[in-house]
């Protein structure tokens, strides 16, 4: 079995449960068809396999290192991205238009994620160029572009986003990079930004810094910020790479996973001026990011599942493979071991891994095809509707991969036993790499109250009746389809999210209301993942199968759903209704509380 | 603060809440009062703070190599346990008559729990030699004793314990080393033994192996397995050190964390003989082992708590510091930014923390009086009953602090964020570290089956009965002291944990009622821990406190216990009620179910 991608599951989710076929029909991915994204699902496997697989391992032991101003990491970092580059992949899912193949959204997540499967601090580096030349294409002027993107959809120059700063982590409106206006109608930045990621390297020719900056003179605050434009290298009037522009590397930060992509403390107008270019309108930086970040934040999310899938894989195969002891009733100890996978833990323990990470990737595929359906859908109220529906998952799809994939990882090194805890087996890898996702793109408790502060309030609250009309089709088609009793939970479970939003909403006090909010994100992600195992448990019933091996496929799917809702669904009642109490016991917590002084 | 202990918690767990001054009123602690043990407690805090602590990050970032077959590590680690044998800390807990301090047992825990929290990979040489000792102590004959035993108390000579092997983990009947009669009654050891923690080293001048192994000929599986005294060096009449005796170091693990501990692959019989005395009986060794265990997985849960301990005052002091964010009304981005532990899920993150690792060290020190009261205690019915208790709280006091203190250690990288991450803080090592617990000393899910599947059913269920009336006792007491609806929960939780228990019970299916087994194990932890929670909320009620600090730490614990009641008892209904219908989906999951191939 391959350890970096489960294409049965791919096409399961993509075309049985999302029926991304019907993308196929729009104008925009009429260049499309299973046919041609099976060609090249099959060569990312093949790089992902042959390229990026092989030395993730010594990547991770060899982590970039600080020298004379440069990280210098290994050669095979820049090999496996010129492959990459080589294969077209960098601009996958951009307009032919702008360079691209304009390839669906939710099929370029799809296939990328074998590569970031297979060696996730790679991949870290084309995701992040993929992401500033997006933002880049959103906002930037056509010279901008023309000056900047080609090379960045090549995979010649690669991209980062440089918006935290030591003093302003989750707090963007305390940032202090500044930019000034020169004669020539550029500016200057000045300033550090911290915990910038592949914010330096040798790898390509060029690194193109999206930095947010205040331009001195602008509002206070997060309505004070802009974007620029920051190359590591100018770019001449030719498009060839001129001086350094003063971005100086001031450190690596040594992490505790993702080791392979570089870390970086970088400081502007260092020893001379770092040029920046204004995209879009002064003091309306924050803006545009936030435009990004419901993309960005599927993306968070998706590391998270293809962290998890790694580890599922490989736990899975080494239980089908490891003997160790024998069934609870044989008493005889010269009988032969049975592989571990027969001890019932050691099945719940990969049951679990299944239900939280191919929960996460149905969840991540299913906001993907809503950012297809979004690029396509010409009736402005279906638009409106599926761009709220996106609103309210997205913090639910950073977060809840982030935290249950890491779960997910943990049950891994626990079936690998002592070897699990060895550096001699990814697993304890993937464990590492995975912490970070809560971590950033917006710390886990942020997204608590995204969710509760801001998006089930949203639109009057229709973002949220978006959301449980879905899940309602899905409990109707279900106690139809043969699943009365999952269909039924899953209401009581949804009756029960309407009544706490409802007596979160009736309090006044924002501070109060807000005090558990990451409980509140924490069960709504359960009661969304269990409507998806529902789905997916439909489509598989829905079914006909010929060969057996996919009939255990199906099976499996069904008993995956019937898991979750056994064992993952019934944890979210006692959270929700201690959510609905409005309990300010860690709200009026004193910090002297803790340990007395 | 100090970040490697909280005194005033240490005080109150062991005086006003366990009362283990009744101890001393007992011959075998006469020598001892709360004073002399006060001043005991300030020599290893100094030792803990000055030598073990300022080098654990270092030690982390150099683990011992393998060069010319030897282990080979930083200088720091043999001046630390030079200085802890200096103290005569190795043989604290020992008899007088053996050599040792005749300390009380729960008092050695908390005292070399700083130690360990400094800095854990050093503590553990200790933590093993000490247990090798131990057992020594507890089967050897008077010659054996004579012969290692000072040498070992005395710090000179370091101990291990042999017991698995690389096709040999979780199912020691299959064990292969093999121990041949010599023709001067000792025995020739053949074989090799993997995941040996301080297996081999450089630091003490002979290390003593306690081996387990088949002698040819006896019964197969776990009848068959002897135990043997096999040291690194041959010892002489005089009892100095003489040649080498062919135990191997054929390779060390590269560990994901306890990286300054070494782990090792060990040959015996390579290249010569490798000489070993039988313990006691032939055959009998793994009862020998398993009368050791519970004090072995009582330090194993210390060992989880005092890394969730040093994580938690980590990030409590960083939370009080770390300027970010605003309170939620605030909308003033000029105003200052406030400490972190102001915001309230920081808050719940820490209250979290809490309630694990000051939950955890409850559990471990009850134990660790139980111990102190087995040895003291002359009623033959009471030893029983004090033996059964801590029969039943055996898997607990292992798992539980393995499974909640590594999740407070994730809370901990959390409220450090990006900084949490780096190597450059300490509390991504102990979440590293912390990460072995629920592997060695019985893997988590053998402590489920040991629960479900012998301890609540020993003595006609009666280890339970006591629990639960010990549960009870203190209920009555909450009833009337202030805690009703807490007492009022805590019941509700005990009669579901009573009819759970029933129904399992009522199944003749061994399989099919163990097949949950985990998960009880998990819900039991919660249930215990909750009742001495609400054990510490009494004591801290009780208590007259003329100091504003004492009123805050008192306040903190009666806030802790009903965070406790609030945000984790109420989790354990759901698993209870799955358990108790004996579901058997993961049992049947068949190897096909999981990808379909």
């Amino acid at each position: 079995m391959s350890m970096i991608a489960n294409r049965r599951d791919l096409d399961f989710l993509l075309y049985e449960v999302l029926g991304i076929d019907r993308l196929f029909a729009e104008q925009r991915y009429a260049a499309y068809d299973r046919e041609s994204l099976e060609e090249m699902f099959n060569s990312a496997q093949t790089l992902a396999e042959e390229v990026f697989y092989p030395f993730a391992t010594k990547l991770d032991a060899n982590e970039p290192k600080f020298e004379a101003g440069k990280a210098i990491g290994i050669p095979e970092v820049k090999e496996a991205l010129q492959a990459l580059a080589d294969a077209g992949l960098f601009g996958a899912s951009f307009d032919e238009d702008a360079g691209g193949l304009q390839m669906p959204y939710v099929a370029q997540i799809a296939m990328n994620g074998m590569l970031s499967t297979a060696n996730h601090s790679v991949y870290g580096y084309a995701m992040l160029t993929i992401a500033a030349a997006n933002m880049l294409n959103t906002f930037g002027d056509q010279q901008q572009k023309d000056k900047f993107m080609p090379a960045m959809l090549e995979g010649r120059w690669f991209g980062t986003m440089c918006l935290s700063e030591t003093q302003a982590g989750s707090s963007l409106s305390d940032i202090r990079t500044r930019a000034e206006l020169r004669d020539d109608g550029a500016y200057n930045i000045v300033g550090s930004k911290m915990w910038i990621s592949g914010g330096d390297q040798e790898i390509s020719d060029n690194i193109v810094h999206m930095v947010l900056a205040k331009i001195p003179g602008g509002p206070p605050g997060v309505k004070g910020i802009s974007l620029f434009i920051v190359p590591k290298y100018r770019v001449k009037d030719d498009g060839s790479v001129g001086d350094k522009n003063n971005v100086v590397l001031a450190g690596l930060n040594h992490k505790m996973g993702q080791r392979g992509l570089t870390n970086a403390l970088l400081n502007f107008g260092d020893g001379g001026d770092s040029i920046g270019y204004l995209v879009g309108e002064p003091h309306d930086g924050l803006r545009y990011m936030f435009h990004m970040m419901n993309e960005a934040r599927i993306l968070v999310g998706h590391g998270a599942t293809v962290l998890g899938l790694a580890a599922y894989l490989f736990s899975l195969d080494y239980a089908r493979e490891r003997l160790q002891g024998r069934h609870p009733l044989n008493k005889d100890p010269t009988s032969p071991q049975v592989p571990i996978i027969e001890h019932a833990d050691v099945k719940r323990l990969l049951m679990a891994q299944k239900v939280y990470v191919e929960g996460s990737l149905s969840l991540v595929l299913y906001c993907g095809l809503l950012v297809d359906r979004l690029r396509t859908e010409q009736d402005a109220d279906e638009r409106t509707r599926l761009d709220l529906l996106l609103e309210i998952l997205t913090p639910i799809v950073k977060s809840w991969p982030s935290e249950y994939c890491l779960e997910a990882n943990k049950h891994a090194i626990q079936i690998l036993g002592g070897y699990g805890y060895t550096r001699d087996y990814p697993v304890e890898r993937h464990y590492r790499d995975n912490r970070l996702n809560q971590i950033h793109e917006g710390a886990h408790g942020i997204h608590g109250i995204d969710l509760l502060g801001r998006k089930v309030r949203m639109a009057g609250g229709r973002a949220l009746d978006i959301l449980i009309a879905e899940i309602d089709a899905t409990i109707s088609e279900a106690q139809d389809g043969g699943f009365a009793t999952e269909a039924a939970d899953l209401a009581d479970a949804v009756a029960l999210l309407r009544s706490t939003t409802a007596d979160v909403l009736a309090c006044d006090d924002t501070t109060l209301s807000l005090a558990n909010a990451t409980i509140y994100l924490d069960a709504c992600g359960h009661i969304v993942v269990a409507w998806l195992w529902l789905q997916q448990a439909l489509a598989a019933k829905r079914a006909v199968s010929g060969v057996a091996a996919d009939a255990a496929f199906y099976n499996g799917k069904k008993t995956a759903m019937q898991f979750f809702m056994r064992y993952e669904l019934p944890k979210v009642a006692a959270p929700l209704k201690l959510v609905g109490t409005l309990d300010d016991l860690t709200l009026n917590a004193d910090a002297a509380d803790f340990i007395g002084t």
